[in-house]
């Protein structure tokens, strides 16, 4: 078997078998097919196309190209969400306590973000002394003994997919359903999932940018599942505007505390109980998505879920005063309030343009190696489908830099739009 | 502007300008973008092709990323030919004495075989001492003073295709016929040709399969011919069956010379004048075909081609008393006559399949490291649409091992077939 004849059948549109497939991704992680090829074969698939079972070999290749971390002995049943990223998207921060509060032990791997998509981890590290490098035996009996871990993406697992992504980002082969769908699935399968909530986001603010995309990754993600034998479910949430208001690392968590404390903005809330009655019934912790959605309601009420977040800084080491008192959290030089510029109803707010405004803030990354100021970003105080009045608050930037400010002003000022007559609310989620 | 944004708009099928073929091409051959981003953007142009304009402005940053030969103070008018590549084709051989005997010099470089397809530069090395190294000034001087080169590809022309097809043999990108075309045109443009004549061989024994494909390569070309502001002219000729009876290469330069001599199997002599023809007229030697077919046939007959070839192999070093005794070629070891195994009319001799006994026998290259065997080869005695009589001699074998003369023997027997009835004669040319 040689590499190059493995992309020349799928540059033929010919179905790869398994052993093909492990023959190719082995080599790739070897280095025995060198990048070239693997770049070659990558563009050759994001044209080509795979079938679900090709997806499926592939992600197994993936996930067993290292550690595959084994969480039998740790909990009943190991559940796991993905977010596919988008602007504002706080929400592992706010789910995984409420439902370790109901009862479902969850440790989850999160990563950071890049460009206009924020990431979970860069997040949590506005809490000072939070630490995301937590090792397998500290991973497993944070797991086991506080029923909740959110930590960073062990290196030594699914390492044939952190080349592949490396490779595929520059060489144009990023935004292919296979290669999309196999890179997480594969991660998941690794970190020990047997059941897995997907939360796909469609929009302006998302990866998936029309309802089709979003429909083709969750469907062929759940076949995947079916193959090798893990519970999935999609859900595909709308990523069009920010989800919540708050955009940029500690106002992101800022954001989730207030949720878990029983506050916190409408959509967000919604969107977490519904990812939460989810996870509960996965997990078989609920009967259904009713009863689910009424105990996580019921752990931000009475407090168990704040009080879980709160066992959750403390057990990886970050600083739980922060928790306690978000005031303490460093605040931007410069909080300017922005007016809006007219009467009638939001009918956009590109989330898009909103990530990157936060990333010119210096709250993302253009590039990978880039810092993160966790302090700065972008508040927006309304929603798709409500009505303003010209002066009213629209929304509010955190800044360090005074011409970043004035830029990411414009920005956020130009992704809103307005309709004179009713704009139509943005749904949650889609089916 | 980055390599990956040049990817994606060819992924996406957006024709690229020419700054942006530039600017790859050129960070290509700097190392600015790396093999692996190259073989990414070789496959998408292989999947989603390129336009004659996109392929003219590919084609003339090849040329133009080395030395640009200058002939316009050693000839009058630059012509060349190019053939895309078969079995038994050894029509430079004879062309160019022919062409220079009727008073029209010509340089050409040439390659080496690789696969089932020879090259002319193994052929021209079965001759003791023939250099197929020349520098430059050797070249123009040589041109000058005698009126025909044929010698090696100077690696200081064009090194951006020959970087690019280096990686494109070992990323499966090697058919896609904008790529052909501009490697072919590349080379043909930097070594100064101001008129070419492509010989696209079309077959089993052809890169290109059907003429569907070979007359798109051949518009392709002269497309881009036009667009670079050179006359070019293309034939389609028939590359189903060996091309003349010798496959092998001091087997093939024997045969030319027996052609040079006025002899020769009829197919190659017939194929000869035409693309002779084709020269002369656009070379301006030749009022018409008829005229340069004419010379051409004259130049046969009086002796001034033969002559010609004798004064090429003198003046690049060869030993010329293996022209003038064709038996001091060293003969192989076994050298075995196989006998029609049926009556009937023959009606296919696969061209690849006599191509690949070669390669077997030691006569040509599976990789490019293998050396050559000048000895060996097969010639074939018959032709599509002959009639034979079982115990007929069909073909000889010229091997030096006798394992490889038996799996050879079984090869060229299979790659004849046979019909009881008429079976209609290949065409030499395809309009």
């Amino acid at each position: 078997m040689r590499a190059v004849d493995i992309i020349i059948k799928k540059r033929d549109k010919i179905e790869l078998n398994r052993e093909e497939i492990e023959f190719f991704i082995k080599g790739f992680v070897s280095g025995d097919a060198p990048d070239y090829q693997a770049s070659a074969f990558a563009m050759a698939v994001l044209l080509n196309g795979m079938t679900a079972r090709e997806t499926t070999d592939l992600t197994l290749t993936m996930a067993h190209s290292g550690d595959m971390l084994d969480l039998s002995d740790t909990v009943d049943l190991a559940v796991d969400k993905h977010s596919s990223g988008g602007v504002g998207d706080k929400t592992s921060i706010a789910v995984l306590p409420i439902v370790a509060a109901c009862g479902l032990p969850v440790g989850k791997m999160s990563g950071r973000g890049l460009g206009f998509s924020g990431g979970t981890l860069d997040k949590l590290e506005s809490i000072p002394g939070y630490r995301v490098d937590l090792t397998t035996e500290e991973f497993k009996k944070q797991l086991k003994e506080i029923g909740i871990v959110l930590t960073g993406q062990s290196l030594t697992l699914a390492p044939a997919d952190g080349k592949l992504y490396a490779l595929r980002d520059v060489t144009g082969t990023v935004p292919s359903i296979p290669l999309i769908a196999s890179s997480i699935m594969s991660k998941k399968i690794a970190a020990g999932a047997q059941a897995i909530v997907l939360d796909v986001k469609v929009g302006l603010g998302a990866f998936m940018q029309t309802l089709d995309e979003a429909r083709a990754l969750a469907n062929l993600m759940i076949d995947i599942g079916k193959l090798a034998g893990r519970e999935t479910v999609a859900l595909l949430s709308d990523m069009n505007q920010p989800l919540g208001h708050a955009v940029g690392n500690s106002l992101e968590v800022v954001e989730a505390i207030e949720t878990l404390q029983g506050g916190g903005p409408h959509d967000f809330r919604e969107h977490c109980l519904h990812v939460c009655a989810h996870l509960l019934r996965l997990g078989k912790r609920a009967k259904n998505l009713e009863d689910g959605r009424a105990q996580a309601a019921k752990a931000l009420a009475d407090g168990s879920a704040f009080e879980k977040f709160r066992a959750l800084v403390k057990a990886q080491g970050g600083d739980a005063s922060y928790v306690d008192d978000v005031s303490k959290f460093p605040r931007a030089k410069r909080v300017e309030a922005v007016e809006s510029p007219t009467s009638g109803y939001i009918s956009q707010i590109d989330a898009r343009s909103v990530g990157e405004a936060s990333v010119i803030l210096g709250g993302g990354r253009a590039k990978k190696s880039d810092a993160v100021d966790h302090a700065v970003g972008i508040v927006v105080h309304r929603k798709v489908g409500d009505r303003i009045q010209k002066g009213d608050p629209l929304f509010t930037i955190h800044a360090n830099d005074e011409a970043k400010l004035a830029e990411a002003r414009e920005m956020v000022l130009a992704a809103h739009q307005y309709s004179a007559n009713f704009a139509q609310p943005l749904p949650l989620f889609y089916n």
